[in-house]
Formats: C-alpha cells, structure tokens, sequence
C-alpha cells in the first residue's frame, strides 16, 4: 500500500505545472509510504536550499500523516509540539508545503515542495498532491 | 540501582493498555537509569516521526529527572532554558510525554511516549511511569 | 505488505529464546518494510553500544534486502562495495546479524542482533528471521 | 555552465532505459556543476539504501571531477587518498556508479547510480552520462 515511481512522477507533474503556473520555480519530493524519498525534482533556478527542505517536508508530512502547515500550528512556542523540529535529526519541516498523498484514504506517501513564500509551496504541494 | 527489560515490559504493557484504552495508537520507550533505551515498541498504526520522539522523550525525563512537560514552561522564548533542545545532537525534547520512572522514590529510568496529542501522550506515560 | 507488532514480537521472542539458550544476552530489533523501527530489547546485561547496531543492522538487512553478513564479503578493502558503510549517516552495518525478514518471499521487514561474536549474534537472527 | 532539469532528465531517461534492460531497478540521481540534487528516481523494487548512495556518487563524481570507480583505487587502505570516505560528512562514496557529465568537455554535472552488483551500477551510469 504505497504509491510508486509512476505516481511519484504524476504527482510531480502536476505540481510542476502549478509551479510553472504561478511563475515559482520549486525543488519538489515524493516519498513512500515508509518515508523514504521515491522521487525529487529541482526546476531551472529553484533555491538550492530547497532541496533538502522539499524532501524533510515529504518526510514530515509522512511521519505525521498531516500537512506541515497544520504541523506549524502546534511548533510555535508555548504550544503543545514546541520544539519538535529538533527531532528526527532535524528531518522535521514545521512549515507550509508538505501534504500525506492519500489513495482510498489511506495515506500511501507524501509530497513536499520548497522554493516560494509559504503559500506557493503549499498551492504547488496542493496540486501534486490530489493528482493520483 | 536500574531498571532492567522485565521492568521496562511491564511499564510498556501499562502504557499500551492505556493507549489502547484512549484510542490512540503510540511509540512507547523506555530508557534505564544511564538513559539508554532499553526497549521500544511502535504499535500498528502509530506515527513514523515519533520513534524517534519516544526515545528521546525518555532520554530527556531522565537526563534532567523531570517530566518533559515541566521541562517546556523552562524551555519557551525568554525563559531559563530556552534553547537547550539545540543541545545533546538533537535527543532533548521539550514537550509532554517523558516521565522519570521511580523505585523506592529513586529515579530507576524513564519512559516516553510520542503519537498522539500533548494530553495523549502524557496520560500514556503516566500509565507506564506508574506500573512499576 | 509489512510486518506489524504482533510479529515483530513473535521475532522477538524466537531471538530471545535462542541468545538465552546460547548464554549471551543480545540486544534484538525489528524494522518494517519501511526499515523503520517497529521494535527493541536489551536483554539484561548486553552491551549498551550494540543498542545502536542492532538497530542499524535491521535498517541495512532491509536497506538491500540481503544479510549483513552477505554484505560484508562485498564490503571488504578492494572489494565492490568497499566504503558503504560511510553512506546512509552511519547506518549501514556490514557484519554479522542483520537479516531480512520474509513473508509468502516478499521481504516484510528485518531483524538485526548485537550483543556477542559474529556467530553468535548470526544465529540469534535467524531463529528470530525464521520465526514468522 | 552548467546542466539543467531538462539535461538531468534526459539523462534518466538513458539510465532508467539500460537498468530496465539489464533487469536491475536502480536509484539514479544527477547533480549540476555546483554538486547539487538536480533530480532523483528510485525505480520500483529498487533498494532503500541507495538512495543516499546514487545521491552521494553524483556528488563524488562532481566533487573529484572523476568517476567514483577510479577514485576507489585510491581509497584502498595503504593508498594515497585512504580514508577519503571519512571526509565531507558521509557523503563520498568510493566504489563504481559515479560518473562526471561533461558538454564540449567541460564538467557540467555528474550522475549516481546505486541498486545493483558494481558493474551494474557503472553500465546504467555510462548509459545516462553520455546521454547529453
């Protein structure tokens, strides 16, 4: 139960498009069901300290079966996750742009996506991430 | 003066009873009075990202023989401790769910739990902490 | 198509027999399909340095979906895959005691032991390996 | 002067076409002239732990300007560059499936190529550097 390189590439696909569509080159990472990266993608000019950070928030998003911006929420300090992103030797992305990518409801992998302001990730993760 | 793996299977059987009891699948670790793990169980279903969280939960509870949730009021912006879930390469955790497990009122090890919310994951730790 | 707990306890318990049988207490872990940690023992008085390895031992088994044993012949000075064991940030055991786990052929999972001579820690793995 | 996301996929796809045809899943990566991630697939049944490695052996190839099989004979123990492997935080990987990309002659990037025996690794990494 866990989605593979073709999904992995059809998910990319479609985020690459939204990312092309709002003008916001992006590193983005597909990972497994069991967290492990299956595909990452850099587009032509997309930040290179993205490219970490794209496939950590797959990871998170997997870890935790939840998008990294609700994550966010329960990060700040004096909240009840404040200091998460210490660890998992610091794999943990506590910020907008990684998603569980789900197939019959049940979570099979996770995309993240890195390269924009906080609402470009999360519109790109959003659209690679209802392609399957 | 520790505990030894009979002990740390007998507070993962109290604390997996609660967790299962709230519904709420969880990583229970436990650690001995040198803060090393002595065993680990992630039960089906249970978040990837908080293997990692349980074990060091435990570590943190008895590195510092508190409760990680104690730790948290000292370790937000501004306070005393702010800061120290940079240090130990990432292995203190500064939310609920560490608890310093006692004999005869010494600190023997320690037990952490890690899947769930911060009231979740404490009462579960209470349930394992207190087994013994 | 992964192992879960209940398994990796049946593991658990066919390793633990065995490393009782032969006298040397072993520290005995079980990963996923994933190669994320679903389980661990100390038993009492194993080394506390081969908490870590057997962990890592479990990871590499299913990493390449061979023993570790197998993978040291390959990993020796001159030899094809000499210098694996600085990939994977330390991971990558390349001796004895780590062996895949296998359901109906299809690998679920792995087990990895540490805790004696190479012999010793080889044969605890496989009665826990051939216990499913 | 360096290659692009079209150039790494162009590069892929050569990989991917020899590692289908010698019926050995890989994981094939390619950094640009700057060493970095450009692009990564893990094909399926293709093992967990090369994924770090085909990461890290473009890398290589692009740190050293050389392919990672000649940089073995080097790190052999007694040679001149032994314990190379050491350095640059786990990421130099000294057996075959490194292999620089040049474009009229010049170092442009370089591909990594892990999932297979050493001679695998080095045929689909052939496959993909002189796709350009």
């Amino acid at each position: 139960m866990s989605l593979n390189l073709a999904d992995a590439r059809t998910i990319i696909t479609a985020a690459e498009a939204k990312a092309t569509e709002i003008g916001q080159p992006m590193n983005i990472a597909v990972v497994d069901a069991g967290g492990n990266l299956v595909s990452h993608v850099r587009m032509d000019g997309a930040w290179l300290g993205s490219i970490d950070i794209s496939i950590n928030k797959a990871f998170t998003a997997r870890a935790f079966d939840l998008p990294t911006k609700d994550l966010a929420d329960n990060a700040q300090p004096t909240q009840q996750f404040y200091g998460i992103h210490a660890s998992n030797h610091g794999r943990i992305m506590i910020f907008a742009g990684g998603i569980p990518v789900k197939r019959d409801g049940v979570v099979v992998g996770a995309i993240g996506v890195s390269g924009g302001a906080g609402d470009q990730d999360q519109s790109v993760a959003e659209a690679g991430s209802t392609a399957l």
